[in-house]
């Protein structure tokens, strides 16, 4: 039996034990552990690691000592007791991120969390140098959240051999969904921590339709052994989100009932609650939305949107009740197909609208490429306008101090929704449209600051003065302003 | 009795006659003419026109004889016969337009019309000179229609006078709505005139809900006895159409029942059967339409619709089965007010958007001045980039040599809609989408000539070589980009 005596709070606690391997120990072994810590008990699934070794992960959340007890279809993996000390989370590490404030996220630590997400559905899947790349280039980038897959991806630009494969075949040349590779899995928790380093939340998108190898379509049995290993493994890592499906409707073997009890085997067996949702395919440039998966469920923590009309934010804030991120409005790029061919103005529009909507915007970047290494799916280099303009938009939302934006109604005479908190700051937000003044007409007796905002220029020009109760803004007549304004007293 | 015994077809031809002054002559005398030509039988309504005479017009459309008697319930004006010679039309005159495949327009000699209109709500109402100045800047413009109310407006940015008032005073001061002054209706007819000079259709708003004046609330009797006179005066010329209102679900205290007696009164008293529609308020910019009127009443023969996202044409087109012109999609402009702020390039948009799902678009501008003159309702001159863009359009509609564009669902590989005639041209319009490649899927033998199009540079490029069934076209990757297959073989 190994394991750490301390660990730092939101890290991954690992207990190793040898076991049988003998059979099929993916299925024919049951394994947990039950963690114990002032009173509260935590239980989490085990799993077979290969070469008879055993594993079994938390993610301890409060400082102290932990105790823990295996319990085991094996004998010499039953009964097996320890304890650890928990330290202060390091520097930097504030946990997992939840639901806040309904329509909002934070940190375990309370820290806000402001989704400002990217997607490389198949970066994991390219190799040591280009997922090297790939991390450089978040590092630098504005992003806090990365939509991947955990299986390969079979799609238009994405036709080359994946590095690892998640099961073992037969002998027939078969896969067998019931023997994981662990060396696959390996990888992908290195990439997991790899972008926990980076301070990035992993949106894992668990089943996907681009597939050439049949793991579209494993069967019900197979999808659930499989949700309850990759739960078992990850669970403990605390930047991961549960992305049941990339545009799920598109997996169409799959009835809803399925769905929704792989939810439901997440929500049982995932010890830390870590966000869950799933994402559509249909209703991208339609003005319909009831393609959604429903996300009033109680197993859905938040709405993951695919859709291109991001002013209708607000509305599905009211329908599910839960924060909405649209993590796919289209991306920046040129390709032919519509999903992926919005320019940059447009994109970072999107991402304002979002904001300014009560919710957030979701990034990818699809331009053509000799090599065919676009962002999207492979990762490699950003080249388009609006990573630079999100780093913008996310350094005006940090700047409300963990504040977020719900919807306001219209304190203007412009006809644009507001956001803000009542009482302490509002944003209104012009996209395409440019009026060269607005009055704002103000409950209460604050005294507010205005900043007139060029979200496509990044710059924030103070206005003189202060208002209180209504004003007149004289505006640049320009498109793709917003105007902030902040209570001063 | 004075007529002319020549007139030229599509003209107004007009009989003038003395009769009854005592009374209330507008009310109490019925007089009407049955017009005959070549066996076929018109019943043209005649209208007090104030000092003793009466008059009654009819727009002859056919070459040759034609005979006419009246009737009246005054003996002067009663059994009054004559003939005329209608001579074929001047040049450049179509006739009136109506209804065409039935998506589109044409005028009445079969001539092609593409409507691309624009709006001046109020510019009959704002003396000569400014009037005039109106009129100057149209001839310039790519403009072949105009919205434009009858009645005077009162609204923002609209608190002047009006020069003309189409009602007497009793002698308490409030309105007769019995009593009509004739000069105000010569002033709104001399107006019709000068635009049928430019070539401009006069979609004449008959009424609407900006109003200090009381002619927003007359009641059924009252606004039933307008529409005859003014059906009366106006029907003889060939540029009218009539929209019923202006934002018709404002003026809230007229029940859906009096929208329809009203659109059966021109119906049945119109002998030339213009145009009738009905112009919506709600849901500009919402995802909703179910606020217009019910374009699907026989009685409508088009849709003008008030709406933003008009990538909805062609969804309306199947649900009212009529050609869809958004005459309201925002305009080009800086007002605070969200119908008056959207920048050029997204007014360009809607209109190319507009002619790629099968309809029409509409403009209006309304940049802030500190004379209160804007285009949209006072006229004067237009400050906008969308207008010469605009005029680039109409050519490229008008190099269709009569074609129109129709949806054609998607012959390429870009997700976007194609429009045109199958088998003989395909527009695919690109928006805020910028792909650098589109691969072409056509059904048929047929040889075709790519262009691509710059929709905001206004340039068309000619693709080196033909296509036949397939083919890949490189683009420039910039949004606002269209193509253009023509059928060369």
């Amino acid at each position: 039996m190994k394991y750490p005596s301390h660990i730092h709070c939101y890290d991954c606690f690992e207990l190793e034990l040898p076991g049988p391997n003998s059979g099929n120990p993916f299925q024919d072994i049951s394994f947990s552990a039950q963690f114990e810590h002032d009173g509260r008990v935590l239980i989490s699934q085990g799993f077979y690691d290969g070469d008879g070794i055993y594993r079994v992960r938390l993610m301890p959340d409060q400082v102290g000592e932990w105790r823990f007890v295996t319990q085991s279809s094996a004998h010499d993996l039953d009964r097996q007791e320890g304890h650890f000390t928990c330290l202060p989370a390091r520097v930097g590490v504030h946990g997992p991120v939840h639901v806040a404030d309904q329509f909002h996220f934070a940190y375990a630590d309370g820290t806000r969390y402001l989704p400002l997400g990217t997607t490389c559905y198949a970066w994991i899947h390219q190799g040591e140098e280009l997922e090297r790349q790939t991390l450089d280039t978040l590092r630098q980038s504005p992003f806090n959240k990365i939509r991947m897959c955990v299986f390969p991806k079979h799609y238009r630009y994405n036709q080359n051999e994946p590095h690892f494969l998640p099961f073992e075949k037969k002998d027939d040349g078969s896969w067998d969904f019931a023997r994981y590779q662990p060396a696959f899995f390996r990888h992908l928790e290195q990439r997991i921590s790899d972008l926990a380093e980076l301070g990035i939340e992993a949106d894992l998108i668990l089943l996907h339709p681009y597939d050439r190898w049949g793991f579209a379509d494993m069967g019900r049995e197979a999808d659930e052994a499989y949700l309850r290993y990759i739960s078992a493994r990850l669970s403990a890592y605390r930047n991961v989100w549960w992305s049941l499906a990339n545009e799920y409707d598109l997996l169409k073997k799959k009835p809803m009932l399925d769905w929704d009890g792989y939810f439901q085997i997440l929500q049982t067996l995932d010890p830390h609650n870590h966000l869950r949702s799933v994402h559509n395919w249909q209703g991208l440039d339609t003005h319909d939305t009831c393609t959604f998966y429903d996300h009033r469920k109680p197993w859905v923590s938040h709405c993951s949107v695919q859709h291109g009309y991001v002013d209708l934010v607000s509305q599905w804030r009211e329908t599910y009740g839960k924060p909405v991120i649209v993590d796919e409005c289209c991306y920046e790029g040129d390709l032919p197909n519509g999903w992926g061919n919005i320019n940059g103005v447009e994109m970072v529009r999107r991402f304002w609208e979002s904001a300014a909507h009560g919710g957030y915007a979701g990034h990818g970047e699809t331009f053509l490429d000799p090599m065919e290494v676009i962002w999207w799916s492979k990762g490699g280099t950003l080249h388009g306008e609006s990573p630079a303009r999100i780093a913008f938009l996310r350094n005006v939302l940090e700047s409300l101090n963990g504040g977020t934006l719900d919807p306001l109604g219209r304190i203007t005479d412009t006809n644009q929704p507001s956001a803000g908190k009542s009482g302490s700051y509002y944003l209104t937000y012009f996209g395409f449209r440019q009026p060269r003044q607005m009055t704002i007409t103000l409950d209460g007796d604050g005294e507010y600051t205005a900043e007139i905002i060029d979200t496509w220029e990044m710059s924030a020009t103070r206005v003189p003065g202060t208002f209180s109760k209504s004003g007149t803004i004289q505006l640049p007549g320009k498109p793709y302003m917003a105007v902030l304004l902040r209570r001063v007293g």
